[in-house]
């Protein structure tokens, strides 16, 4: 049986994927996680925004995971970020087009309201775009080049929710995938064309 | 001096730039707009969504107006989207910060609870692709690969506020422009050799 501090985590994680930091009430998250306020404070003596922090947190590190491993999973870095793209277009199709992250929607909700929860989406982006610039350096990119393609990426991975969530449909996010698939091409040839 | 309703509807856009949708009450706009909670309900009978939506529409169709007005000015249309972008990364130097466009934070507070808000959201959005999209076919491409690449552009700059925000630096958000018109040169160059 699942404990009760990973329930709390789970259910806050799912509220903020539907409804976002504000939407979502303390009552809600004790409502879904069949918790009580008392065992929320106990876990997390700061309250609503401690627990915040560590479903951040931890969605991001599994995010940072996923990431890693789709771009790990083919030599052509370019087709393995179009793969990264159809991978989230289905998890939006099968979800009811919920936000497959939680982070993006917090950040936008806290950035100039809550720092210590701004900070905290601050860290985990920049741990994608380490994972993103590690791939591109090791696919030729110098670094700085590297960082301003991951940065990139994740931009457009974040954007390209907010375009599938409101059209409900996922062409367009398909379509970014493969519209970046090309810009890490030309910037790969162009990278060569310069090495040689 | 202002009116009332345009009062309300600035301080609204206002506050959504700050603080999001669900961490606006009506209280907080009537305070900020010094208005009546009567008067909101007198312009908005729906109360707070309906006045979200027109905040969502007029806002969105300035931001539509701008888009355009910069993507005119210049005639190379990869250089005129990278100046879209630093256009953008100066407001966020600017104005500390807070979001250059409620649109997008309030879209992915809301897709999936309030389904009115959502379409408003969306019918932004495609407009704003709609524009993109004209300039890429005047500068050559076909109507298909158009819209992709404008959608690229719209994920692009959504995602970029949420990386800027939380970063509290534009270095990423003005890099992305360029990477955008590394990507722009390299389809309008390949659609050229197609045409020829």
């Amino acid at each position: 049986m699942t404990g009760t501090r990973e329930r709390i985590v789970t259910a806050t994680n799912e509220l903020f994927r539907r409804q976002g930091y504000n939407g979502t009430s303390l009552k809600d998250i004790t409502g879904a996680a069949d918790a009580t306020t008392g065992s929320v404070y106990h876990f997390w003596p700061g309250g609503k925004d401690d627990l915040t922090v560590e479903v951040l947190m931890t969605s991001g590190a599994a995010y940072g995971e996923l990431f890693e491993a789709v771009l790990d999973e083919d030599d052509d870095i370019g087709r393995a970020v179009a793969a990264f793209f159809d991978a989230g277009a289905d998890v939006l199709e099968t979800t009811d087009f919920i936000d497959p992250c939680p982070i993006g929607t917090v950040a936008r909700e806290v950035a100039s309201t809550h720092d210590g929860l701004r900070a905290a989406a601050h860290a985990v982006f920049d741990g994608w775009v380490d994972v993103g610039a590690a791939r591109f350096e090791r696919a030729g990119l110098p670094p700085e080049r590297a960082r301003e393609l991951a940065a990139v990426v994740i931009a457009a991975v974040e954007g390209g929710f907010v375009l599938a969530r409101t059209t409900r449909d996922t062409a367009a996010f398909r379509a970014i995938g493969r519209q970046l698939h090309v810009l890490i091409d030309a910037t790969l040839a162009a990278t060569e064309r310069i090495g040689r």
